[in-house]
């Protein structure tokens, strides 16, 4: 097959960087059907950095693309140099990274803004009509991406994530944690990951499934 | 089956504590298997803090329970509290902070100790007949817990590794990064996953075997 897949992660660590499950599990599954991936993040601060023992913010300063390092094994490449046109498809993995460190969701909620250069490769591949992958919380970009009417999950309907997504104009559909939510006309597919999951094979089921259809998506 | 299985980490990252890969792909089988399992790491400070995207020495200080607190998304206990009893087996994946924070053999070599915590813990399980898996580099502890004669694997027979393993009384048996080494008097399960893998799905088929095997040796 040979798709070659684009991945932005967002630090490492599920409360102020990248859900490492998720990006693990999109790793290797990409992997396990023959895709060639490259990671990528942004070089800049993270919002914070959370003790993830006891939750608490720490009087520390790291960088998104630093961190990210730890969670690509070292191979990952600045965001500023990825390009649409080198690849196939789009993946972003959840964590609260991406509602903090790639957009501001967290602070803002439906007043949120999208990291630009985040955006700005987003919609090349959605304007190129390649297919695009959001787990977790990343959906909350997607109605700045794709616009309104775009069709997408973050889990249960009455999530405080979903209203806010609906507010920005996306049509929220509740979607199980085993499950995907395609949107055909964006090729946008999600999947809940970590919005739902109690289990790290729960959260595999769906991420499986959304590797696979992202991949088949990039034949059509 | 509900087997209780205790994973020890030892930080979040290959050069400086867990590979993350392979403790993420050790939590995915043991769920899917339907293993009940805690990850437990010493609340000691980090050998050092090393920049993933360029290699170099960080002039920072971590702790090593608090990073690999990102691993496991904060469901993790302090080493000290970990009591073989409370458990059917252990596993300890790779990375450089097993050979860092676990133990000094990135430095020692030979002349190595382990952390008290960690070699008392093993050899409690060791002594009780319950099985331990160990993957990557983890295996140059096998030495101190089992002692001489202890038979295990840390990929290619000339492997550094493998030499200094030889030198504290292992017989190292070379292995392939799909396939794990069994000793079966110890009932020690050990795979090369990133001491030799080129993929993540690599890492991924010798890890998965090495996790059935530990549990299957439960019941024996």
């Amino acid at each position: 097959m040979n798709k070659k897949v684009a991945v932005i992660l967002s630090g490492c660590g599920v409360y102020d960087g990248s859900e490492i499950y998720e990006s693990v599990i999109t790793l290797l599954r990409l992997d396990q059907r023959g895709a060639t991936v490259q990671c990528f993040a942004p070089n800049i601060a993270q919002m914070h950095v959370i003790n993830h023992l006891t939750g608490e913010e720490m009087p520390e300063n790291r960088n998104v693309l630093v961190e990210s390092a730890r969670l690509a094994r070292g191979e990952i490449k600045d965001l500023s140099e990825a390009r649409a046109e080198d690849f196939d498809a789009l993946i972003m993995p959840g964590g609260f990274g991406a509602a903090k460190n790639l957009s501001d969701f967290a602070t803002q909620g439906a007043a949120c803004q999208v990291l630009p250069a985040v955006l700005e490769l987003a919609q090349s591949f959605a304007s190129s009509g390649k297919p695009v992958g959001m787990m977790c919380i990343a959906p909350t970009m997607a109605a700045h991406i794709f616009g309104p009417g775009v069709v997408c999950t973050l889990g249960n309907d009455d999530d405080p994530a979903a209203a806010a997504s609906r507010e920005m104009g996306v049509e929220h559909q509740a979607c199980e944690v085993t499950e995907i939510i395609e949107d055909s006309k964006n090729k946008l597919v999600t999947t809940p990951a970590y919005m739902l999951a109690q289990s790290i094979s729960d959260a595999a089921s769906g991420i499986y499934k959304l590797v696979d259809r992202v991949l088949e998506l990039t034949n059509k």
